[in-house]
Protein backbone atom coordinates (compact mmCIF):
# COMPACT_ATOMS: atom_id res chain seq x y z
CA UNK A 1 0.00 0.00 0.00
CA UNK A 2 1.83 3.19 -1.09
CA UNK A 3 0.28 5.32 1.53
CA UNK A 4 -0.02 9.14 0.92
CA UNK A 5 -1.34 10.22 4.07
CA UNK A 6 -0.54 9.38 7.85
CA UNK A 7 -1.84 10.08 11.03
CA UNK A 8 -0.11 13.93 11.15
CA UNK A 9 -2.42 14.67 7.57
CA UNK A 10 -5.50 14.19 9.26
CA UNK A 11 -5.88 16.99 11.13
CA UNK A 12 -9.36 17.68 12.82
CA UNK A 13 -11.87 19.28 10.78
CA UNK A 14 -10.79 18.14 7.19
CA UNK A 15 -13.59 17.15 5.17
CA UNK A 16 -13.58 14.50 2.36
CA UNK A 17 -16.32 14.16 -0.33
CA UNK A 18 -16.78 10.55 -0.40
CA UNK A 19 -18.65 10.02 -3.80
CA UNK A 20 -21.77 7.91 -4.31
CA UNK A 21 -23.59 5.16 -4.17
CA UNK A 22 -27.13 3.36 -5.35
CA UNK A 23 -28.30 0.50 -4.06
CA UNK A 24 -31.11 -1.58 -6.44
CA UNK A 25 -33.64 -3.55 -5.07
CA UNK A 26 -31.94 -7.12 -5.79
CA UNK A 27 -28.95 -5.93 -4.47
CA UNK A 28 -30.95 -5.02 -0.70
CA UNK A 29 -32.29 -8.09 -0.96
CA UNK A 30 -29.28 -9.80 -1.70
CA UNK A 31 -27.31 -8.39 1.15
CA UNK A 32 -30.46 -9.13 3.45
CA UNK A 33 -30.41 -12.87 2.70
CA UNK A 34 -26.95 -13.15 3.55
CA UNK A 35 -26.74 -10.59 6.51
CA UNK A 36 -30.09 -9.36 8.17
CA UNK A 37 -32.93 -11.64 6.32
CA UNK A 38 -35.96 -9.26 7.74
CA UNK A 39 -38.85 -9.04 5.30
CA UNK A 40 -38.99 -5.92 4.88
CA UNK A 41 -35.16 -6.21 3.91
CA UNK A 42 -36.51 -9.11 1.56
CA UNK A 43 -39.52 -9.02 -0.08
CA UNK A 44 -41.58 -6.39 -2.08
CA UNK A 45 -45.06 -7.90 -0.90
CA UNK A 46 -44.03 -8.17 2.62
CA UNK A 47 -42.35 -5.03 2.70
CA UNK A 48 -45.61 -3.13 1.63
CA UNK A 49 -47.34 -4.52 4.81
CA UNK A 50 -44.26 -3.74 7.32
CA UNK A 51 -43.44 -0.92 9.52
CA UNK A 52 -42.17 1.33 6.35
CA UNK A 53 -44.39 0.38 4.35
CA UNK A 54 -42.27 -0.48 0.96
CA UNK A 55 -38.63 -2.26 0.87
CA UNK A 56 -35.73 0.00 3.01
CA UNK A 57 -31.98 -1.62 2.88
CA UNK A 58 -30.65 -3.27 6.47
CA UNK A 59 -28.63 -0.66 8.21
CA UNK A 60 -25.68 -3.13 8.35
CA UNK A 61 -26.39 -2.69 3.97
CA UNK A 62 -25.92 1.18 4.42
CA UNK A 63 -23.12 1.20 6.61
CA UNK A 64 -21.38 -1.55 4.04
CA UNK A 65 -21.64 1.26 1.39
CA UNK A 66 -20.60 4.34 3.77
CA UNK A 67 -17.66 1.75 4.76
CA UNK A 68 -16.69 1.15 1.14
CA UNK A 69 -17.00 4.91 0.06
CA UNK A 70 -14.47 6.07 2.76
CA UNK A 71 -12.24 2.93 2.29
CA UNK A 72 -11.40 4.00 -1.56
CA UNK A 73 -11.95 7.78 -0.23
CA UNK A 74 -9.61 7.91 2.95
CA UNK A 75 -8.15 4.44 4.03
CA UNK A 76 -6.88 3.31 0.97
CA UNK A 77 -4.73 6.63 0.59
CA UNK A 78 -3.32 6.21 4.49
CA UNK A 79 -1.49 4.39 6.35
CA UNK A 80 -3.70 2.53 8.43
CA UNK A 81 -3.16 -0.41 10.48
CA UNK A 82 -6.26 -1.73 12.02
CA UNK A 83 -9.64 -0.29 12.55
CA UNK A 84 -10.55 0.01 16.20
CA UNK A 85 -14.50 0.64 16.14
CA UNK A 86 -17.45 2.44 15.76
CA UNK A 87 -19.71 4.78 17.99
CA UNK A 88 -22.83 6.86 17.25
CA UNK A 89 -23.98 4.64 14.51
CA UNK A 90 -27.52 6.01 13.93
CA UNK A 91 -29.83 4.45 11.29
CA UNK A 92 -31.98 8.61 10.82
CA UNK A 93 -34.49 7.54 7.99
CA UNK A 94 -34.78 4.72 5.98
CA UNK A 95 -32.39 4.04 3.16
CA UNK A 96 -34.28 2.84 -0.07
CA UNK A 97 -33.37 1.37 -3.19
CA UNK A 98 -32.60 3.85 -6.42
CA UNK A 99 -31.72 6.84 -4.02
CA UNK A 100 -28.10 7.56 -4.23
CA UNK A 101 -26.36 8.22 -0.99
CA UNK A 102 -24.02 10.65 -0.95
CA UNK A 103 -21.04 10.56 1.84
CA UNK A 104 -18.64 12.83 3.40
CA UNK A 105 -16.22 12.24 6.38
CA UNK A 106 -14.48 14.57 8.29
CA UNK A 107 -11.76 13.83 10.99
CA UNK A 108 -13.40 14.50 14.71
CA UNK A 109 -10.53 13.37 16.49
CA UNK A 110 -6.28 12.92 15.82
CA UNK A 111 -4.28 11.93 18.55
CA UNK A 112 -0.89 11.48 17.78
CA UNK A 113 1.04 8.94 20.35
CA UNK A 114 4.85 8.47 21.13
CA UNK A 115 4.58 5.36 19.39
CA UNK A 116 4.56 6.13 15.98
CA UNK A 117 1.08 5.91 15.85
CA UNK A 118 -1.99 8.00 15.97
CA UNK A 119 -5.68 7.30 16.48
CA UNK A 120 -7.55 8.87 13.67
CA UNK A 121 -11.81 9.51 14.13
CA UNK A 122 -13.77 10.19 11.21
CA UNK A 123 -17.58 11.54 11.72
CA UNK A 124 -19.05 9.81 8.42
CA UNK A 125 -22.52 10.37 7.07
CA UNK A 126 -24.67 9.55 4.78
CA UNK A 127 -27.08 11.64 2.74
CA UNK A 128 -29.72 11.70 -0.06
CA UNK A 129 -29.96 14.19 -2.96
CA UNK A 130 -31.86 16.54 -0.54
CA UNK A 131 -29.78 16.64 2.07
CA UNK A 132 -31.53 14.08 4.31
CA UNK A 133 -29.27 12.56 6.75
CA UNK A 134 -30.08 8.93 6.53
CA UNK A 135 -27.03 7.38 8.51
CA UNK A 136 -24.18 8.41 10.79
CA UNK A 137 -21.48 7.20 12.80
CA UNK A 138 -17.99 7.80 13.98
CA UNK A 139 -14.99 5.16 12.94
CA UNK A 140 -11.81 5.29 14.40
CA UNK A 141 -8.41 3.92 13.29
CA UNK A 142 -4.89 3.48 14.53
CA UNK A 143 -2.39 5.20 12.02
CA UNK A 144 0.84 5.28 11.42
CA UNK A 145 2.96 8.82 12.34
CA UNK A 146 4.89 9.84 9.62
CA UNK A 147 8.45 8.09 9.02
CA UNK A 148 11.04 10.30 11.52
CA UNK A 149 8.47 12.83 13.32
CA UNK A 150 7.27 10.54 16.30
CA UNK B 1 -43.96 -12.11 10.73
CA UNK B 2 -45.21 -14.46 13.58
CA UNK B 3 -43.54 -12.68 16.54
CA UNK B 4 -43.17 -14.96 19.75
CA UNK B 5 -41.50 -12.19 21.30
CA UNK B 6 -42.89 -8.44 22.73
CA UNK B 7 -40.98 -5.93 23.93
CA UNK B 8 -42.10 -7.00 27.56
CA UNK B 9 -40.19 -10.09 26.68
CA UNK B 10 -36.99 -8.99 26.59
CA UNK B 11 -36.12 -7.89 30.42
CA UNK B 12 -32.86 -6.61 31.30
CA UNK B 13 -29.91 -9.41 31.67
CA UNK B 14 -32.17 -12.06 29.32
CA UNK B 15 -29.19 -13.86 27.48
CA UNK B 16 -29.43 -15.93 24.61
CA UNK B 17 -26.59 -18.09 22.90
CA UNK B 18 -27.04 -17.34 19.29
CA UNK B 19 -24.73 -20.45 18.12
CA UNK B 20 -21.15 -19.88 15.81
CA UNK B 21 -20.38 -19.23 12.40
CA UNK B 22 -16.81 -20.00 11.10
CA UNK B 23 -15.43 -17.57 8.08
CA UNK B 24 -13.29 -19.44 5.48
CA UNK B 25 -10.75 -17.45 3.66
CA UNK B 26 -12.44 -16.93 0.74
CA UNK B 27 -15.45 -15.75 2.34
CA UNK B 28 -12.75 -13.20 4.01
CA UNK B 29 -11.91 -11.77 0.51
CA UNK B 30 -15.15 -12.22 -1.05
CA UNK B 31 -16.62 -9.73 1.64
CA UNK B 32 -13.60 -7.67 1.43
CA UNK B 33 -14.01 -6.77 -2.47
CA UNK B 34 -17.12 -5.68 -1.64
CA UNK B 35 -16.92 -3.58 1.11
CA UNK B 36 -13.52 -2.99 2.62
CA UNK B 37 -10.67 -3.67 0.01
CA UNK B 38 -7.34 -3.19 2.19
CA UNK B 39 -4.64 -5.44 1.38
CA UNK B 40 -4.90 -7.46 4.80
CA UNK B 41 -8.66 -8.57 4.03
CA UNK B 42 -7.66 -9.25 0.64
CA UNK B 43 -4.81 -11.15 -0.15
CA UNK B 44 -2.57 -13.66 1.57
CA UNK B 45 0.76 -12.23 0.54
CA UNK B 46 -0.30 -8.62 1.38
CA UNK B 47 -1.53 -9.97 4.70
CA UNK B 48 1.62 -11.81 5.47
CA UNK B 49 3.79 -8.70 4.82
CA UNK B 50 0.84 -6.56 6.60
CA UNK B 51 0.45 -5.30 10.09
CA UNK B 52 -1.82 -9.05 11.05
CA UNK B 53 0.77 -11.20 9.41
CA UNK B 54 -1.39 -12.64 8.26
CA UNK B 55 -5.19 -12.41 6.62
CA UNK B 56 -7.86 -11.05 8.90
CA UNK B 57 -11.49 -10.28 8.29
CA UNK B 58 -13.07 -6.81 8.15
CA UNK B 59 -14.53 -5.57 11.16
CA UNK B 60 -17.35 -4.70 8.95
CA UNK B 61 -17.50 -8.58 8.03
CA UNK B 62 -17.43 -9.96 11.75
CA UNK B 63 -20.20 -7.48 12.36
CA UNK B 64 -22.28 -8.72 9.74
CA UNK B 65 -21.71 -12.27 11.26
CA UNK B 66 -22.92 -11.34 14.63
CA UNK B 67 -25.83 -9.21 12.82
CA UNK B 68 -27.17 -12.28 11.46
CA UNK B 69 -26.80 -15.12 14.51
CA UNK B 70 -28.58 -11.78 16.41
CA UNK B 71 -31.33 -12.23 13.28
CA UNK B 72 -31.97 -15.58 13.16
CA UNK B 73 -31.81 -16.42 17.49
CA UNK B 74 -33.66 -13.08 18.53
CA UNK B 75 -35.17 -10.51 16.30
CA UNK B 76 -36.83 -13.01 13.53
CA UNK B 77 -38.32 -14.24 16.52
CA UNK B 78 -39.34 -10.58 17.80
CA UNK B 79 -42.02 -7.51 16.83
CA UNK B 80 -39.59 -5.60 15.81
CA UNK B 81 -40.23 -2.02 14.03
CA UNK B 82 -36.85 -1.17 13.31
CA UNK B 83 -33.21 -0.94 13.95
CA UNK B 84 -32.56 2.01 15.97
CA UNK B 85 -28.60 2.21 16.04
CA UNK B 86 -25.40 0.78 17.93
CA UNK B 87 -22.66 2.01 19.97
CA UNK B 88 -19.67 0.44 21.36
CA UNK B 89 -18.27 -1.51 18.57
CA UNK B 90 -15.06 -2.76 18.96
CA UNK B 91 -12.90 -4.87 17.41
CA UNK B 92 -11.22 -6.69 20.45
CA UNK B 93 -8.80 -9.04 18.44
CA UNK B 94 -8.59 -10.08 15.01
CA UNK B 95 -10.63 -12.27 13.50
CA UNK B 96 -9.12 -15.09 11.68
CA UNK B 97 -10.83 -17.58 9.14
CA UNK B 98 -11.10 -20.98 10.28
CA UNK B 99 -11.96 -19.82 13.70
CA UNK B 100 -15.12 -20.42 15.07
CA UNK B 101 -17.09 -16.94 16.33
CA UNK B 102 -19.26 -17.80 18.78
CA UNK B 103 -22.19 -15.03 19.35
CA UNK B 104 -23.60 -14.20 22.79
CA UNK B 105 -26.30 -11.39 23.36
CA UNK B 106 -27.60 -10.17 26.51
CA UNK B 107 -30.67 -7.65 26.95
CA UNK B 108 -28.84 -4.66 28.56
CA UNK B 109 -32.19 -1.93 28.05
CA UNK B 110 -35.82 -2.21 28.17
CA UNK B 111 -37.58 0.74 28.03
CA UNK B 112 -41.11 0.28 27.54
CA UNK B 113 -42.83 3.76 26.22
CA UNK B 114 -46.73 4.76 26.71
CA UNK B 115 -47.05 4.70 22.86
CA UNK B 116 -46.97 1.07 22.45
CA UNK B 117 -43.43 0.40 21.61
CA UNK B 118 -40.52 -0.19 23.18
CA UNK B 119 -36.18 0.45 23.14
CA UNK B 120 -34.29 -2.65 23.39
CA UNK B 121 -30.46 -2.69 23.65
CA UNK B 122 -28.95 -5.86 22.86
CA UNK B 123 -24.85 -6.37 24.05
CA UNK B 124 -23.59 -8.79 21.61
CA UNK B 125 -20.66 -10.22 21.52
CA UNK B 126 -18.36 -12.85 19.37
CA UNK B 127 -15.32 -15.03 21.05
CA UNK B 128 -13.29 -17.95 20.00
CA UNK B 129 -13.62 -21.25 21.41
CA UNK B 130 -10.81 -20.50 23.96
CA UNK B 131 -13.11 -17.50 25.47
CA UNK B 132 -11.51 -14.43 23.68
CA UNK B 133 -13.47 -11.48 22.90
CA UNK B 134 -13.25 -10.70 19.19
CA UNK B 135 -16.11 -8.32 18.74
CA UNK B 136 -18.64 -6.47 20.97
CA UNK B 137 -21.19 -3.96 20.15
CA UNK B 138 -24.53 -2.58 21.85
CA UNK B 139 -27.86 -2.32 19.23
CA UNK B 140 -30.69 -0.84 19.75
CA UNK B 141 -34.81 -1.98 18.74
CA UNK B 142 -37.83 -0.42 18.73
CA UNK B 143 -40.04 -3.07 19.33
CA UNK B 144 -44.10 -3.55 19.39
CA UNK B 145 -45.24 -3.58 23.05
CA UNK B 146 -47.76 -6.12 23.47
CA UNK B 147 -50.77 -5.74 22.17
CA UNK B 148 -53.64 -4.60 24.89
CA UNK B 149 -50.79 -3.70 27.42
CA UNK B 150 -49.56 -0.56 26.36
Amino acid sequence: MSARWFAEDLEVGRRFDLGERTLTADEVKAFARDWDPLPFHLDDRAAAEGPFGELVASGLHSLAVVTRLVADAVVLRTAVIAGLGADGLRMRAPVRPGVPLIGTATVAEQRLRDDGRGVIALRCELRDPGGTLLLEHLVRFLVRRRPGED
